[in-house]
């Protein structure tokens, strides 16, 4: 018999397929291959073919847009936000628009072609979380911005354009829908319990194991209770903490020895898939609250979201996350 | 400069690239082709190969499961939800879960390998919607679901697993949230303004022009003004109508000339994409009423959802609804 399970942060169903339960055999997913065919506008010589670096690290003494960087923060070259002007919100009919505004940026993880975020060393993997850091502070403070939202698509599959790694920041003059629900139902269970459901659910997977994946100083990577999609995990800090980019350096240092971790074992367990991950934090200007706890949300690529998904907002995962987390445990990592 | 577009039913915020939109010929969609190897269970002669059919149109006096019907519905060989049991609902320590209880059927639209539903003739496609109507309203009868939908997955890139064209139809214990939230914002326009936000959307596009398909007797084919996806249709009875299973012959007839006329034109358009639509009604119980309004929404195959979206819940939609309009209204249908 299938299950239906809810997410109580986003209130969302899934199926969760318990029958015929797909083992990481059972997709037929592509592993991504770097091919570094053609000019790569991400390696060391080509750094004016991005627009000009926002912020870079290493290479003491440098010049801008030169080779000896480790982590390199550019404009997205074909943004889908523009930077300039005022939101001018308008009513249209019934309908409402406003100008696109918004910031697009592209974090360039290492300037080797050949790496993979799971394969950078330690301090490296931590650079790039401090370059995300960086620059969410930075653009806070541009008023018209309410949210930011860093993310990442690995190969092709997961719809990254370029295959040199690197993930995407997207400031946004609203707080898109996903957040506010999840911030909102958050709220809700404050209010209720004075207590975070984050945290509470940290303290009772912490307690009963089976979804566990692994737990270091500051941080806990578990399987989601409803997961939409299989194989998904989420990295969240032990204590309660609503924004990322506040955190102080032991956390982020935790934060990258857990995330490398968790994209090695997906790696090992699912022979390098494709893969998307979001970072949600705090809207901007709330960024200190007892309600929301930030995260990190990993999705490797091995389903097709088809009409059901689009027509009713939810899920089939036919893989248990109990399943997936017994997988990434005994994996290496 | 992009624009944000706000759905005015959903409450759902897209991007819409403006400066450079993409044309048909911009997306590397893979054409979907009828192959036709191998034994194909929903072909004449392979009626064992599925599970005992619920209904059959066609074929005058044909014992059940045997070659000569036009349209035949049986239950998924793989549900994703079980017809049997009670829903047991239940709390686990923070979570709810019940048991994965629905119907999932699946709706052989012809008996035809080579056919699409495209190409079906006007009266065989009328069929299929009638089998539609009639699974959904023999499932009402059944008190332990709240919500029926009927979906299409054509080609393997839309999730089809069998190319064989068929539409599927699960029977759910829950309103969908995709649905629900469609339902309490169309409630709450209705309660504001006591006209149906559909009904208005439809009065102001057909007068407005610029996102209208095509027109007939009593449906409309419009691009919405904050679509998802590229190349994204719907189609929209004329008249106030809240539940598609209880419309009469005229309009469902209506139905299958406009649906035909624009799956022709998104072939035409876009080269035999792959595509999915949906078919939402109001939910079993609440069939009558004055605030939630029948659709079909149609979408195209033609971009991957990757991280952004999967964070924000809104969409980057590279092609704007005027444009996706204008083509297929200048195309052959």
């Amino acid at each position: 018999m299938p299950e239906l399970r809810k997410d109580p942060i986003t209130q969302r169903w899934v199926i969760i397929s318990t029958d015929r339960a797909k083992r990481p055999s059972d997709f037929s997913t592509s592993r991504v291959e770097i091919r570094g065919n053609g000019i790569c506008p991400f390696c060391y010589g080509n750094e004016s073919k991005t627009p000009p670096e926002i912020i870079a690290y290493g290479g003491n003494g440098r010049a801008p847009n030169t080779p000896g960087w480790n982590v390199r923060v550019v404009p997205n070259k074909f943004p889908a936000l523009g930077i300039e002007g005022s939101l001018d919100r308008q009513g249209v009919g019934l309908f409402d628009r406003m100008n696109g505004i918004g910031a697009h940026e592209v974090i360039i993880e290492t300037p080797d072609h050949q790496s993979t975020l799971a394969t950078l060393p330690h301090d490296r993997f931590e650079q790039v979380l401090w370059a995300y850091r960086d620059r969410m502070n930075d653009l806070k403070n541009d008023h018209r911005f309410r949210y930011i939202l860093v993310f990442k698509n690995h190969g092709e599959a997961a719809g990254a354009s370029i295959e040199h790694t690197h993930s995407q920041l997207i400031a946004l003059a609203i707080v898109p829908k996903q957040v506010s629900e999840e911030e909102e139902n958050a709220r809700r269970y404050f209010s209720q319990k004075e207590r975070c459901i984050f945290c509470d659910i940290v303290r009772q997977e912490c307690a009963e194991g089976s979804r566990l994946v692994a737990e270091n100083e500051h941080c806990v990577a578990l399987a989601p209770y409803a997961p939409r999609f299989p194989f998904e995990t989420w990295v969240l800090p032990k204590q309660h903490g609503s924004a990322f980019e506040n955190e102080p350096a032991a956390v982020v240092s935790s934060l990258a020895d857990m995330m490398r971790n968790m994209l090695r074992r997906l790696d090992s367990v699912l022979d390098h898939p494709p893969y998307n991950y979001v970072l949600h934090t705090s809207p901007v200007g709330e960024e200190r609250n007892d309600h929301y706890h930030w995260h990190i949300e990993m999705m490797p690529t091995l389903t097709k979201v088809a009409g059901f998904e689009w027509g009713t907002g939810f899920y089939i995962n036919p893989t248990p996350p109990e399943e997936s987390a017994r997988f990434l445990r005994e994996a290496e990592s």
